[in-house]
């Protein structure tokens, strides 16, 4: 189904160019014909793809959150053979930070969609879509790690997922208000890790701690 | 100089305008002549108050942050006689959930704003104002329990004040996406308050604890 194909390839350049302005200075304003100059096609063109604005920016986002799926698995899949729980969450949880352009685009984005989404249930529900699944995996990491007697049992739980989840969404928000750097941002992070494994944290030589373990 | 008053009281009023459309649809597209509307004055008696729709914007998001620092000053002074550093944290910190409708009205003109800020650096400058305060605060706060013993004194630091803060913004973020019940964020921010002060955390009877103490 080569057609099919090609009209999705179509579908994701366009997106592309959405981010590009999203990255640049936002969607406040952006219309079809805006997303159509910087996609270098014609308005025409574009209304082939897609018919509305909202359903423009309902389908970049949910082509944005692929990607960032399919970051976080390569990431996992970048680390050395059989990972730590450890080093499995500290690669997912940096990943989320702004710490490279990509992630930084992905984040400007989002950031983008945010102040929409909260106005908008379609937007909303795709903005929120990863998380449970997100929450699940994370808490299966610390379940791991707690077999491994490297976490205290009752910290391996959904709603401790749900806090690594979090604080790093407000850490990578600081970022991007320039409250803090995205160095600084992964400090914070590795603080919270080393408190949550503190002392019970024995990783195999060679794992990457960027700080002394807490002495909880 | 009453004069003065009457100026500055009418571009509070103004501004009060521009949240309840923030708060309602947000600020995409909004112009000088919806806030006129929206504050039932005419277009030229809006722009006698502020000439530019980022002057207002700015205005109106310097505020809103006098208004988020006063609200955390009544509750603090809303406590019991001479609160503990836990209750002061816990004050501070669920003040910026979105639990009623004040604090919810507020995060979502934040975030409003926050899409814009992330471009602008005038409106970052602003968004992050009150921060090193709030953190400085927080960790005199932290440093104190630990003088009561209630804390381990290696966890009274800047960075986990700033830790502290990232974890409320995140949890307040996603309240307004929906992923969980502003009572669930307040389950969440209790857990980490009870997994930081563990079983140092010595308050008088009567502390509200919402959850049992963690086990570190």
């Amino acid at each position: 189904m080569p057609k099919k194909v090609d009209h999705e390839a179509r579908r994701q350049e366009i997106s592309e160019a959405l981010w590009r302005i999203a990255g640049s200075r936002g969607l406040d304003g952006t219309s079809l014909r805006d997303v159509a100059a910087e996609a270098g096609i014609s308005l025409g063109r574009l209304q082939h793809y897609f018919r509305t604005r909202d359903e423009m920016l309902l389908f970049a986002l949910q082509h944005i959150n692929r990607l960032a799926g399919e970051r976080i698995r390569e990431r996992i899949e970048g680390l050395a053979k059989d990972p730590t729980p450890y080093e499995v969450l500290r690669a997912c949880l940096s990943g989320m930070l702004p710490l490279d352009d990509k992630s930084r685009i992905g984040l400007l984005v989002s950031a983008a969609y945010y102040a929409r989404a909260v106005h908008d249930e379609e937007l909303r529900a795709e903005a929120r879509n990863g998380i449970p699944r997100l929450r699940a995996f994370f808490a299966e990491q610390l379940r791991l790690a707690a077999e491994r007697g490297e976490l205290p049992p009752e910290r391996a739980t959904e709603d401790e997922a749900m806090l690594l989840i979090s604080l790093t969404e407000g850490l990578a928000t600081y970022v991007l208000l320039e409250v803090h750097s995205p160095e600084t941002a992964l400090r914070l992070l590795d603080q919270y890790l080393a408190n949550l494994f503190g002392a019970g944290q024995a990783g195999p030589a060679g794992v990457e701690r960027t700080v002394a373990a807490g002495a909880e």
